[in-house]
């Protein structure tokens, strides 16, 4: 099984990605971020490994050096946050910095806020014609919302930051990215304690060392539970240890909780 | 008013802290972070500059290399997760080859978590007791909830990854550490677009350089609204800017939503 998915893995590796989350709201603690799960989960779903994850603030070198260090490292980066009309709408001027690349109005993207202005009575200011600003070699993500445009340069993929409109962004992407295995999930819960579990679930990783076992302490209906959970590509693997976590249950005198 | 608070920063200069959220269930997706909002408040309300936050999954060489870069970086660093019995609890042993540190029993943890378990007729077996392991030269930090302490080695602060633990560890390492001046907000949220209030929000910045003033686009009572919020240690500056906040939105024709 091992050697299998090894090779499985030298000739499609599965692709690589790291999300950058910007915005000084999100450090204030004002903002609740939702818009990383729901990336983490698509991505998951999708055979894309998120490695990283920063949050920074609206500051151009900071968001300039991440963008070139994540970049360099993945295959994918995506951004959020940055990309309306105001003085703190930052990150296309980043983006054109750490690539290198001029900022010019994009012509569609031109048209596209102009017919959605003029359709709304909406004046176009020059503030808001600063969002048909894309970096030179940057191709248009669609904004089925607001008509402002997120946008594509090398592998990096620039979305909004207002969650609905990033989802609508992030899904027309999806199609175009390269994937990678489909990375799923088993779970078991039960009413163990994790110290209990610890030494086992040791030995069950090591003889499934093709998944990612994790153990998570929680609330289930109000009673301390621990949530076992197996990530990987290999269903036969995935099909095997969900018996033998349900076996380990059983044997040190635990309940498995059904799913509600 | 400027000249005065450059003054002020260059003498008792904001201390400023990065935040690493670690676990595999935070990228894959399977985890929503709270963690990252709460500790952001605190830090805000005391006066602590919160720079940066990463997101990295439960794998040695990327925390080992997070940890010494944001310690340099920074006066203070928080990370949460990765404190339990389990395989994947790894942040102690990533923490003590930060430092280039031993990870011996602390006897002082060995003896809470003997009690604790004790006390509730747990095994207090090797995975369980590794709980007690604490880098070389690291102080201890209450656990309230369920003893395994957290700790504190040089600028940085282990934090378990259990929100209500978490918090509880927070909340007592906060009298310990360096306060800035405090920073607070004022916001205005009116029925305006980002784009009409966006040349005279670029105004204003410009005229308050001592504040962080931001715009939030958003849904209020279902109506999109956007809030408008200046932050800053600058309290005169403060109420001065929502006053001209008020009247700019007033000017442009707008409506002031008052708070729930």
């Amino acid at each position: 099984m091992k050697t299998s998915l090894s090779t499985q893995d030298n000739t499609t590796r599965a692709p690589t990605a790291a999300v950058i989350l910007i915005g000084n709201e999100l450090l204030s603690g004002r903002t609740q971020d939702i818009n990383l799960q729901y990336i983490a989960n698509k991505l998951a779903t999708h055979g894309i490994t998120l490695r990283e994850t920063r949050i920074i603030p609206d500051d151009e070198a900071v968001v300039v050096e991440a963008v070139n260090v994540l970049r360099n490292a993945n295959d994918y980066v995506f951004t959020t946050g940055g990309i309306g009309p105001t003085h703190d709408d930052i990150t296309a001027d980043c983006i054109s910095s750490a690539f290198g690349v001029a900022l010019p109005i994009h012509p569609v993207a031109e048209q596209l806020l102009l017919a959605f202005f003029q359709e709304r009575d909406i004046e176009p200011n020059e503030d808001r014609m600063r969002m048909a600003r894309i970096p030179e070699g940057g191709k248009l993500i669609d904004n089925p919302i607001s008509a402002a445009p997120g946008f594509n340069i090398g592998n990096v993929f620039v979305l909004a930051g207002v969650p609905r409109i990033m989802q609508a962004m992030f899904d027309s992407i999806l199609p175009s990215l390269r994937k990678g295995p489909v990375i799923q999930s088993v779970s078991v819960t039960c009413n163990l304690g994790e110290g209990t579990l610890a030494a086992p679930l040791r030995e069950l990783q090591a003889r499934y060392p093709m998944l990612d076992l994790g153990s998570y302490p929680g609330k289930f209906d109000g009673a301390p539970r621990v949530m076992l959970v197996a990530r990987g590509t290999d269903i036969d693997a995935m099909s095997q240890i969900e018996e033998e976590l349900k076996k380990l249950v059983a044997s040190l005198g635990g309940d498995i909780e059904q799913p509600a």
